[in-house]
């Protein structure tokens, strides 16, 4: 077990999280551990909910620990209630392991203000971060984007969105450095408008000299739209506008699929054509499936942690350990912390 | 020819806006004026490229008529030079014959920078708001929901909030009221962010008091996917929030027919499928077609100026007519003018 990228990492999953619990961690568990050999993960949880979910497909004892657990955070607990009272929760042991070096990343599927919170105290941030941002991978056009802040700040200044960038930068070549040429630095993108004579909110444009000075490769602004396209790498925005934009996307997405499915049931001719077509709609909604874009880094810590959508299934919940995992087997904490202090320095 | 939403009314038609220009716009003529029997239309641009665009089939003389303006707006103007140097521009006249009362609304495809300035010039604001706001229909599922500020004001304060939602009300009953009960007041909500421990920026916390103790039917906030759904009627945001969720609803929706046309021309199979599944396809395009959602209202004016877009087909820019045609009917101006005072009266 090391911390430094070799083979052999552990990552620790907070098994009680998300709104179906244990049976769908476990479930994940197993198609990753079959997907990626070198790993091994210790998972809190009730020992005796785990095991029954486990039931009679064991899995490989020397990949797994069950750590047990006696609390759980609800998805109703407030931060503050979590951090105060729930001490010996599957989430709070989670990032504990993090914390005491046992484990190189955590997932948890459980309450974004409460892990927020809790990985906020337990890990702290680094050196000139107040508050983690929250990224994720979106879909698009013959590939993804990586985009924050999707809602842990608001009201952000320009220096933040400097900081978001710099964040993103590095999380996007931990998870796309491999499939990319050596030496690739993502592009980044401030969000803006450009529909008006006026361009932009005070915060974007006293962002622009920040990242055009900077090491990153900035390459100017991006509209909503561009998100979606093969332009940019990663989109850097305010977490109230990242928030509102990624879940508007979710709104449209979601009345596309029920007007699709509503037309291809209208009729009995419609649902015949709809079951002929079924393989090709089947293939369409794999290239938007939301499950092969879960799994949020809170980045700005001192260590990985990586939010699972509450409501993902065990294919959705094994991509954000693959999350987790690409962010910790390229250091990237470290990696945050050493540029954002090389710019503290300059300053 | 009246003001007062009497039939008779007039509306002035930028001929010449618009990537397609009058072509066009003549085209949208004939199919509004078949539409709506008691309209007159004064068309503002080139004589000689109206008459051609009119051809050997004759708009009915009665209904419409052609004024000459020299000059064209272009989509490179800025929005200074167009109104320091196109004084005699369709655009200019076509606003021009709102200000003098030979016109109830008018309608332009051209820059939207430009028209905003000089509808701001010629027409001026309503008491109380200083800079116009663009609202506009997105489809959602079951209706469609108005949406504002679309981009013309950011870093908009609380009290902007207020009154975009005063205007988005009044914007809404004009446009639905016909096929509402009476007394039907639209759902306003307050567009924010739900998904973490801290609730909104300081903006939509303080527009809260404001908009419950108004005379609106406020119902609260609304999250990003809630403007797609049936909850809502009036979503109200700052002009950046706005424009970077409508440019990213655009991005998702072109990326999803992107995708949906490829695996239906993947192979000679999915081709005879999608060939099979045309009439359905069809019907589900109609149903999110941006067409039927084209004219955004430049809101808080003293007259009615409808933005069609740029792109504009003959169906659509006729449908941004209609919006004007509901809104001059409506007597919004006025209406928002009254509702407005009354509020700065009370404080």
């Amino acid at each position: 077990m090391t911390a430094d990228g070799a083979p052999g990492q552990v990552l620790s999953i907070d098994a009680m999280g998300g709104d179906a619990g244990v049976a769908v961690t476990i479930e994940a568990v197993r198609l990753y551990l079959a997907r990626d050999p070198d790993v091994r993960l210790l998972l809190f949880g009730d020992t005796a909910a785990m095991r029954q979910a486990i039931g009679d497909r064991p899995l490989p004892h020397d990949r797994i620990e069950l750590c047990h657990a006696e609390q759980v955070v609800t998805m109703e607990d407030s931060a503050a209630l979590a951090l105060r009272t729930k001490k010996r929760s599957s989430m709070r042991l989670a990032i504990e392991a993090v914390k005491e070096g046992r484990a190189d990343a955590c997932v948890s599927a459980g309450n974004t203000g409460a892990l927020m919170a809790t990985s906020r105290f337990v890990l702290k941030t680094v050196a000139g971060i107040d508050r983690p941002a929250i990224a994720a991978m979106i879909p698009a056009l013959g590939g993804h984007t990586l985009m924050l802040d999707l809602g842990a700040n608001v009201d952000s200044s320009a220096e933040h969105l400097y900081q978001f960038a710099t964040m993103g930068s590095i999380l996007a070549r931990a998870i796309d450095g491999p499939s990319r040429p050596d030496g690739w630095l993502p592009r980044v993108a401030l969000l803006n408008i450009g529909s008006e004579d006026i361009k932009g909110n005070e915060q974007v444009k006293q962002a622009v000299p920040l990242l055009q000075g900077s090491a990153l490769n900035y390459v100017g602004f991006a509209e909503g739209h561009e998100i979606y396209t093969e332009q940019v790498d990663v989109v850097v925005c305010d977490g109230f506008v990242g928030n509102v934009s990624l879940k508007t996307s979710e709104g449209v997405a979601r009345m596309v699929s029920h007007y699709l499915r509503e037309e291809f049931t209208r009729s009995w001719w419609n649902k015949l054509v709809g079951l002929l077509a079924r393989p090709v709609l089947m293939s369409f909604r794999s290239r938007i499936d939301p499950r092969q874009y879960n799994g949020a880094s809170l980045v700005g810590l001192r260590g990985v942690v990586v939010k699972s959508h509450g409501g993902a299934d065990a294919i959705a919940f094994a991509n954000a350990i693959r999350i987790a995992q690409l962010a910790a087997s390229n250091r990237v904490p470290d990696m945050i912390a050493r540029q954002l202090a090389a710019t503290l320095d300059a300053a």
